[in-house]
């Protein structure tokens, strides 16, 4: 089965209240040397179907008009090996 | 700047309820051919120094004890180009 991933974050511009909360933590728990964090949220969808220009179609579309706010979120669609996932930990 | 990505997600056998209700919407907002959502967390985090061994064992032992909850999530550590910026819609 073919894997899409759909990752959803903060337009740049936008403040990120969560990815702060965790850089500000870092220091205190030992962690030096990150300038920046900002937290987003991934979508693994699995499809029934091939991965064609048509099921990248719909679900850009998905991504667009339902997984985010375009208002404020920027997206980016992947097709993702499901072999990766021996990446896991 | 190098940037580094950390994803979190619920380990396959945990159930993921946030995951399922944007399934369960999709058919009803036309979108066919998906048969599972999961829904986890994109962290970017931004280095100040280069992507070293080092920097890279620190944010997987920041992401074993902070990020992730190991007992219910598994988590992947990638380098990410920043370049890579430029495929957000």
């Amino acid at each position: 089965m073919a894997r899409v991933v759909v990752d959803v974050m903060l337009k740049p511009e936008i403040l990120d209240p969560q990815g702060q909360a965790v850089q500000r933590a870092l220091p205190r728990l030992g962690f030096a040397g990150i300038a920046d964090v900002r937290q987003g949220k991934r979508f693994e969808l699995e499809l029934e179907g091939p991965v064609d220009d048509a099921a990248l179609a719909q679900i850009n579309t998905m991504a667009e008009t339902f997984l985010a706010n375009t208002v404020i979120e920027d997206f980016t669609v992947r097709v993702e090996e499901v072999a990766d996932r021996g990446e896991a930990k």
